[in-house]
């Protein structure tokens, strides 16, 4: 029962993820930050460079960001640096590629049932 | 001038539908539905029925998807059927799969860079 427990907690902790991952991909500026923390880690100053906002609203982002375990932050004496969790990202890939394995499967079924008919 | 402003507007348009996209796979009922759908296509009264809410909330959801562009509907006399689209699928995991890429290439620099420094 305990175990049962335990891997529902499990269970619903990642679909939440799945929920806040997805949400945080959801916008534009989110977006350039991941794929500028894919080169390497950057401190907020520089994310926030390209991005015509104020800071506080940047700031809002990277929260959502954090939240969603895709960047990790850490200080640096005043500085704080952001670095990309690319696990997280790799949990939203997962569910993709589970869909796409669902999908082409039923299309290989479809495949094998007019061939079958094909033979008959 | 004018291939500028088609193609910013092509560029806007991709983005939007990413924005949409990673917003609807937010939500845990959607993401049913599509692993529902990627089975085969079905009436939203199948889709529905494992969900426990009010048909009204559930077509919400429906309309979410059908915005996002994952799924497209058609009526046949009385009754709507749902079918999966599953190129805008394929743009959420492309998107990825390039930060995926970015992910990686860093480490390779990296690997690269360490290698060279034991061998000098």
């Amino acid at each position: 029962m305990a175990l049962f427990l335990l891997l529902a907690m499990i269970l619903s902790r990642m679909a939440n993820n799945l929920d806040d991952i997805f949400a945080a991909l959801s916008d534009p500026t989110r977006r350039a930050v991941i794929a500028r923390l894919g080169t390497g880690e950057a401190p907020v100053s520089d994310l926030a460079a390209p991005h015509d906002m104020a800071l506080p609203s940047f700031l809002k982002h990277i929260k959502t960001l954090e939240r969603a375990g895709l960047v990790q932050t850490r200080k640096i004496g005043r500085t704080r640096i952001c670095t990309l969790h690319p696990e997280a990202l790799a949990v939203a890939e997962n569910w993709l590629d589970q869909q796409h394995e669902i999908w082409v499967g039923k299309l290989d079924r479809l495949d094998a049932y007019l061939n079958k008919d094909q033979m008959e």
